[in-house]
């Protein structure tokens, strides 16, 4: 049994980590900061944790010496105070952008500065297991990857791998949940707008869009063209992407290159059947739940295959995915606090 | 460890039952019924359980003697063909409607037919565990309450219990998501029309209600006043009653009352709070759990008072409350396979 | 033609009035205040009007006279700078709350504070058509009903009217939608707390009791029971209203108790179907339009009658009601302006 | 005033012509169809016509000579059935999908079978005024454009035909509601299935391709790749588009490019704001409306173009564009009947 902290707990990320580490076996969490929130009850602001916990939030200058640091603070705050959360425990995983790109001149093209400290983006590993199994086993400092990235990374890096598609022209669209957006209000979220909607709010430009480019090897920034539609929806991703084939493959080579591929993933599920009501992935089954649905279908008219992916972002997207890391790194079986199944109906 | 079957598998509660008992650590679940889908994957039906289970339905007549049964037939169904099912195992949870009502008049007035069984309806225990823990411990045949009921039971039996209202005047309104009308489509569940809708679609006449009048006490049949409105939700429950306090009470007094019959209760949570965004109980924090949520508010201006109360209809509802009777009549702790915390956001 | 203003047009209410005011055949609205986005576009704001207007916002202070003003100011507003307006156009029509009471002593207990113009309470007509018709047609000063009491008045006015029902017992919960609370963002209003909630929101206390109480001719405070509940729904109000009825009614002669009512008014809908889909009132088929849809069931158990009467908020409830009143002020047709039919689906 | 007709009056496309029509200065709407609700009153089955009409639906046999007939048939009934309707008036707007594109040889490739009568391809004018004004004006049959077709095709045209974008590859997934699929209840429609959905339906193959090829002028079917994607939403089209510029253009010159080619048209809106909430086209706000909003935005890292159209596809998307489409057959504003603005919020 190890001691954790989360670091940001009051946000929707460090809520779900602190349901998430409240069940898991393995663990104690005895420690969530929030600055606004320190003295209040944890359940106060997270009240599907009533009855579950009796913490209370802690200012972060407070936090004392543990063994894992979840952190889970907006980007930039992140990569300014890394030190000193590394000073609290010998491991860390962050779940802001700051460690992602291991390349320090994406940072300025991307986000807009340099980074603050470009000497650690080597030290972090990044932190989808199913890329980087091996490396998140042995790392003290782990990068969780953004929500969008995961689902297309994961839905794409296959095929990518196989080289059977051309990794020049990647169109994808994410349809996104509110919850993507993060727990302040604005006018853009009060409900008799956000409701209902269905709304472009980054047909460009997307910042995951360069761990896209990073981890499915392109060689130009632009071969990821991606662009994410706010729909009515909480929690989720679902991400649709059109590639073309560089060779005619029929459904049973993909099947092929699908489950070579991920197969023997505890956390990822190949949906597509050819009877029943849900023969593609679709991301209010996921709600919960740290799985990563993936489904595909040819165009029968031309060689554009469209392969879809779906996660919960606060999950698999987020919190679910860096405790699978957490696991990971001590040896735990991965699935360990991952276990809920999701509902239906929902 | 226990076998166990669930006859009438493609229904949403059943396909509930089939989730809890999967990750049940004391039963086994190897046997899910269905006529029309006999054969077929469980996992295609209710696709929450891809990956998780390779169980078939299989016809009811293939069912084999097993320990326990849990019937998730249709209203009707159930009380006909409950000598088949009590053959097959030495203890029954029946989830339909036909064995609530201990007194066999009550079912010409509320169901339009006199009983098939009349003699069963004593042998059955009523499914609350909050009301009837003792008896469902010893029993064999356990009838679970409706949904609409258990919130209504449990937000009012304190105060009915105490004396402190008038029970000749409790008017209740449900507030039902979709999920409540079943698994089976109709031109008033198709998404355009029941997309957004607030609809009263049973102002009076609910049979809910003749359950509620037992469980409550009240001599009269006219004493419950309930009124079901669907919204836009597809699981909840959350019932708004109107009750009227016979005495002055002030808020610690009701505290007192609610706390005495509640207090150690590991199902219902009291929630009145004075401050943050969630004072009340809301039904979207508890989709997926077995909580049932109480609140209430003391109208300044009379001696009403607002009983607000809270679930999951399918969990607590049903499949999670048959689970919770199991664990007692089997002696394992109460909240064994029922541990999720429900999500937020939502 | 007249001229008129829309003072206070930046929120939900004032940019309906402005929807009205543009396809008004009688009016030119020439003039929309908002001090904070004075010199703006009225279609950025209400985007639902681009091309259909060039207006931009003015500051109040810019107002020049004009034939009527629309009040659109948050309650307290209203009532401090009634003279302002007053000396802007020889008619007004409020649609805060400041107005509303006739009784000065209301004030303090609904409101909490004493009224800052009890002189002007008397001069103000309350301004549902269908109860003061005749003096609204001579009003100079007119202020628009609540939202809640418009939906409940219409539905109950008939019945209290008759006599035939308790006017001691009256249990009302009105399903309310987001835009009742207006256009500011809050944390309440944050999308992922908001959407898909059932949230009662205020079980107790709501201030438009007071004008059921007004309306209905109620001679003590707590004669009607008031509760609102938010749903997923941006427009809309529906109320379900419990009376009790203290003589034998059949549904003949419930019927003929509504259509003696309001069987000749234009923008009242008596749905009480035996077949179809839609057999009581749905306040999403009213978005838009300035109807409100009433009808009812009776109780088989009991005396109780269900009462369901249905409005969109901002339309009957608001800027609808607030035209419909300008009409009768100018003699022209009552439903000038108010044509729009709903749609379906929706 | 002409006397017109609607066959087919059942659906939500029948539906809301009728809606349109009753209110249409030059138009007595005088008959509706529909086999299985013959007798029955019109506004029971589109409750939002209550008390706008007293129309019963009519037997299609019933069927006297009209002066215009709306064929609001599924599709093949119309192809069947045309020679029966063309007899019954002189002018005829057909809605199904059966005479939209030109080419017999697409029948078989995009609807699986040859077209019934390739002969009267030619005699229909595909029905977007935007595109064939002069041709609908002088026309006596005219085929309305699919929903998506429409939404896709509007947003697109002015690139491909100012030559800017490269034809040969296009990328397209349109976010749809559920009223795309019709009112006919299914599994895949109940509510709890297809509430909150993000679900990719139709990934590939889908037949309004073939539409947006024949419109777009492009030279080989596979230059369009289209995908819907079924959101939560009754009403509404929202079309991203992915195009490629072949030369460098500033937003000054995309903006010259889209005001030559829409400024002048009275139901399209240009949307590319930089500030306010709305800055780019949103389907909720113009639900009820004929408009089309279009708007765009480049991509800062390659020469993507991203074009967002949205409709209702009930509206503009097929019974406004039909109306439209009249009132230029006969010489009348084209924008008679068609002012309703759409709401906000909704």
């Amino acid at each position: 049994m190890i001691r954790v902290a989360v670091v940001g707990g009051s946000g929707y990320t460090g809520g779900e980590l602190v349901r998430l580490l409240l069940g898991h076996p393995e663990v104690r969490l005895d420690q969530v900061t929030s600055e606004r929130l320190a003295g209040r009850a944890v359940a106060e602001r997270h009240p599907n944790l009533r009855k579950a916990t009796d913490l209370t939030f802690v200012a972060s200058g407070d936090l004392e010496p543990t063994d894992l640091v979840f952190l889970c603070l907006p980007h930039g705050e992140a990569g300014r105070s890394i030190d000193r959360y590394r000073g609290s425990a010998p491991r860390l995983i962050d779940l802001s952008a700051d460690f992602r790109l291991r390349d320090p001149a994406a940072y300025p093209t991307w986000y807009g500065a340099a980074h603050p400290r470009p000497d650690l983006l080597d030290r972090f590993v990044y932190g989808i297991p199913e890329l980087h199994r091996e490396r998140i086993r042995g790392a003290d400092l782990v990068s969780s990857a953004g929500c969008n990235a995961t689902a297309v990374i994961l839905g794409l890096r296959p095929l990518v791998a196989a080289g059977v598609i051309d990794p020049s022209c990647i169109v994808v669209e994410a349809k996104v949940g509110s919850s993507e957006g993060g727990a302040e209000a604005s006018e853009a979220t009060h409900h008799p707008e956000r409701s209902g909607c269905v709304r472009s709010y980054q047909p460009t430009g997307h910042r995951h869009t360069a761990e896209m480019v990073q981890e499915l090897g392109g060689s130009v920034p632009a071969s990821v063209h991606f662009s994410a539609t706010a729909v009515e929806m909480v929690r989720g991703v679902l991400a649709t992407a059109h590639v073309f084939l560089n060779q005619d493959l029929d459904d049973r080579a993909l099947w092929r290159i699908f489950r070579a591929a991920w197969g023997q993933e505890p956390f990822i599920r190949l949906v597509n059947a050819r009877q029943g009501l849900h023969r593609l992935p679709e991301p209010k089954l996921l709600a919960g739940t740290n799985y990563c649905d993936i489904g595909w279908q040819r165009d029968p008219h031309s060689n554009r295959l469209v392969v879809i992916s779906a996660i919960d972002n606060l999950m698999k997207g987020a919190a679910g995915q860096a405790v699978q890391a957490m696991n990971l790194m001590h040896g735990w079986p991965e699935t360990t606090g991952l276990g809920f199944l999701g509902l239906h109906p929902v």
